[in-house]
C-alpha cells in the first residue's frame, strides 16, 4: 500500500508511551462505539457490483459519450478523485466523459451545454437526501435542456424523488447510515467510476482489504490509521493548528479536495479543534504560498503525497541547457518534492510524506479507506461525532427563505465604494 | 468599479480613530518610500500596446491555434485569471486556446501532446529570471516535440537566454523592478490576454485609472485600498490568523489564486504576520470546509467576491418542483451567498464583501490594481518588504544539488507501512 515516512524533528511527536497509547486505545473504541463507521459495512456485493456494471454497459451500448454528474460535495468530489487517477491511462484513448455541474455558475453551464451539442447525453442524479438545492436545480436545466435524455438517480430517499423523476428511470440507493463524504464506494462513486470503464472490481476489493487492516479491533501497535491519528492529534495540540496537504501527483489532486471535505465535516465541530485542512499543489504552489509558510510562525504541519511509480509515463527531458536534463519528469517532481521538505525541515517545520505506489485505482482505494479511519480516530481522540454537519444547517435555512422572498436582503452594510 | 460592504460586527474594526489613521498614514509613506511600487510606473505604453498586438495578429495569421504558456507562479498566475474573464463572453465562439504548462507532471504533459496532434501549436517561455527549473525543462520538452514551432520569450534578462533561444525568435521585457507576482500588466499577462482576443488597451487602461486612483498621495479618507488595508491589518492583530477568500463567481477563481500568491509571498515575511490566505469556491465549498468554519474558533476573516450582473448569461431555471424555480442562476448563486454571510455573521465571524460589476476585463483590471496596492499598504503596516521571496530560495538551491546527484536522498525516516 506504501508508506509514511517522517522528518527528524517531527519524529519525537510520533513516539508515544504506553500511557499515551492506552489512553488513545480507549478513546478510539469509545468512539467507534459511540459513532459507529458505516464505511465498513461490505455493501457492495456481488449483485450491486454486477448490476452497476450492467448499468455502465447499457449507457455505452445506447452511445452515451457523455454523462452530466449533478452532484455537490460528498455527491461529487469522490467521482472527481476517482475519475483523475481512471483517466490517467486513458490518454488519447478517452471514449466517455464525466461533466460535474455543482454550483449554479451561469458560465460553467453554458459551456457544457455548448461542448455537448450533437453529443449523446445522460445525467446522474446523486443527493442523499433527495432535496439538495444546487441539485435540484440543475436537474430543472437538465431536463430543459435534454428533454430525451435519461437520469440515473442515487439517494437514500426513493420516496423524496418521487416529483423530479420520469417512469422507467433507475434508482440506485446510498445506505442510509452512509454519510455522503463517506460514500464514495457506493452507487455515488461506482457508477460515474464504471461509466468511464475504470475496474469497479479492483477499487472495490482494494479498498475492503484496506478497511479490514484498520479495524478498531487491530491494536495499535499494527494499525498505522490509529497511529496517525495519535500522531496528528499530538502536532494539533501542541500548537500547530493547520494541516497542508501537498499534492505532487497531479492524478490525487482531487483526492486532496476529497480529503479536505472528509476531514473539514468530520471534526470542524467545537472550539477545541484547531486542525484546518488546506490544499496545496505541488511544484506549482511552490511559487505562490511556500513563502509564507518558510517565514511565518512555525504552526502549520506539511502533508506530502507523491506516487513512486509513472511506468510508461515517466516522460525523460532531452538534452537541453537544463541541470535536469537526461532526468525524467518524475524524477524532477520528486526531487522537488524532498528539496521543499528539506528546507521546511531545516526550519523544523513538521513534514509527514505519504507514498502511494502509482497514480491508479488500486493505491487510490486503499488511501481512500486509510483516510476514512484515520479521521474517524481523530474524531475520536477528540470526542467529536465524525458523521454530522450541523454547522451548515442554518446557512441552508437561510438560503430557502432568501429564495422565497422577492429580493435579497441587505445585511451588510457600505464599507467603502471602490 | 463596486463596492466593499461588511458585517455590523466587523464594522467597528472597520472605523479608526484619527490617531490611528494618522499613525497608518505615516507607515504608508514609510514604505512606499523604502520599497517603491514599480506597478504603478505606466510601461504599456502605445508602443508596447501595438507592438503586443501586431504580434497576436501574427500569431493568428499563421495559423497557431494552441499557445503553450511556459512559466510559474507569477508568470502565469495572472494571464490564467485573464483568460476566464475572456472566456466567459467567448462561449462556443473560442477560435484560439492557451495551455499551460507548470509543474512537471507527467500525465499533464502527455495529455496535451495528445490533444494538440495535428494542431498549429507555438509557446511562450514566460520566466523573469530565464532560469526557472520547471520552465527550462518545459521548454525541453516543448522544443523535442514541436521542433518547427516558434517560441516568444518574456524575461527581464534577455542575456541568460540566449542558450535556449533560437535564431529569429522574439523576446518582449518585463521591467527589471517588476517583480513576478506584480506582473500581470506587462507583456507577461498581455501576450496570452492577446492571443485570446482579449481586449488589452481597455484592460491596461481600467488598471491604470485605478492605479492612479489610490496612490500613496491620496489620502486615507478617499483611498479605499489603504482604509481596507488598516482594516485587514485590525482584524490580523485582534487573534484572526486566516483570511478565506470565497469566490462565488467562477470567472474568478483564478483571480483568487492570483491573489493567494499575491498575498503570501507579500507578506509571508516573518513571525509577527500571522495572515495565511485561503482561497475557497462558493458554492461548492459550503458542502465541504464551511462546517470547519461555522463550528471551530471564531479565528477566520471571511472575504466574498461576486459580481452584480451575469447580463445575457444569467439563465433562469424552469418551473420544477424546487425552490429556485423561476429564478436565475445568478439569483440562486447570489443567495447562497447571502446566505453563508449570514450565517456567519450570526456567529460574530466578520465578513467582508467584494462586489464587481461583471465578470470582465474592465473589472478584473481595477481588481488587480486595488489588490496590488492593498498588498503594498499592508505590507507597509507590518513594516516588511512586500517585493522579495527570500523564503523560497533554499528550497531551489537544495533542488539543484539533488538534481545534479545521482540519486534523492532520503532525508525522511519511515514511520509506519501502511
Amino acid at each position: 500500500m506504501g508508506k509514511i515516512i517522517v522528518s527528524a524533528n517531527t519524529r519525537f511527536l510520533f513516539s508515544a508511551s504506553s500511557e499515551t497509547t492506552q489512553w488513545a486505545e480507549e478513546k478510539f473504541h469509545e468512539g467507534v462505539q459511540k459513532y459507529p463507521p458505516a464505511f465498513r459495512e461490505k455493501n457492495c456485493n456481488k449483485d450491486l457490483l454486477d448490476k452497476i456494471e450492467a448499468w455502465a454497459q447499457k449507457q455505452h451500448a445506447d452511445g452515451i459519450s457523455d454523462m452530466i454528474v449533478i452532484g455537490m460535495g460528498g455527491s461529487s468530489l469522490g467521482a472527481k478523485a476517482l475519475e483523475s487517477v481512471i483517466r490517467h491511462e486513458q490518454i488519447g484513448r478517452e471514449k466517455t466523459f464525466l461533466h460535474f455541474w455543482e454550483g449554479s455558475h451561469p458560465t460553467a453551464i453554458a459551456q457544457v451545454l455548448h461542448q455537448l451539442e450533437n453529443r449523446k447525453v445522460a445525467a446522474l442524479f446523486v443527493s442523499k437526501s433527495g432535496t439538495t438545492l444546487e441539485s435540484r436545480t440543475m436537474l430543472a436545466l437538465f431536463r430543459q435542456f435534454f428533454p430525451e435524455s435519461r437520469v440515473t438517480f442515487v439517494t437514500s430517499h426513493p420516496e423524496k424523488i418521487k416529483d423530479i423523476q420520469n417512469e422507467g428511470e433507475e434508482t440506485f440507493l446510498i445506505p442510509e447510515n452512509l454519510g455522503g463524504r463517506y460514500s464514495v464506494i457506493s452507487p455515488v462513486g461506482l457508477l460515474p467510476a464504471a461509466f468511464l470503464n475504470g475496474n469497479i472490481r479492483t477499487l472495490v476489493g482494494h479498498y475492503y482489504q484496506a478497511i479490514d487492516k484498520l479495524e478498531a479491533e487491530i491494536p495499535f501497535a499494527e494499525n498505522p490509521a490509529k497511529k496517525m491519528a495519535l500522531s496528528y492529534y499530538k502536532l494539533f495540540t501542541s500548537g500547530f493548528h493547520t494541516n497542508v496537504l501537498w499534492s505532487y501527483s497531479r492524478e490525487f489532486h482531487p483526492f486532496m479536495d476529497w480529503i479536505v471535505q472528509l476531514w473539514a465535516e468530520s471534526l470542524g465541530k467545537n472550539e477545541l479543534v484547531r486542525a484546518l485542512p488546506v490544499p496545496a499543489k505541488g511544484p506549482e504552489d511552490q511559487h505562490s504560498v511556500l513563502q509564507y509558510y518558510m517565514s511565518c510562525a512555525n504552526e502549520f504541519i506539511h502533508t506530502f503525497f507523491h506516487v513512486d511509480t509513472y511506468g510508461a509515463y515517466s516522460i525523460p527531458v532531452p538534452e537541453y541547457p537544463v541541470i535536469s536534463s537526461g532526468k525524467s519528469l518524475w524524477r524532477i517532481l520528486h526531487s522537488q518534492m524532498k528539496s521543499i521538505e528539506m528546507a521546511l525541515d531545516k526550519k523544523d517545520r513538521p513534514v509527514i510524506e505519504f507514498i502511494a505506489s502509482a497514480p491508479n485505482i488500486e493505491s487510490l482505494g486503499k488511501q481512500m479507506a486509510f483516510w476514512m479511519w484515520l479521521v474517524t480516530y481523530l474524531a475520536a481522540l477528540y470526542g467529536v461525532n465524525p458523521y454530522d454537519q450541523p454547522g451548515v444547517e442554518l446557512g441552508k435555512v437561510i438560503c430557502k427563505e432568501i429564495l422565497s422572498e422577492d429580493k435579497i436582503p441587505e445585511n451588510l452594510s457600505a464599507a467603502f465604494e471602490l
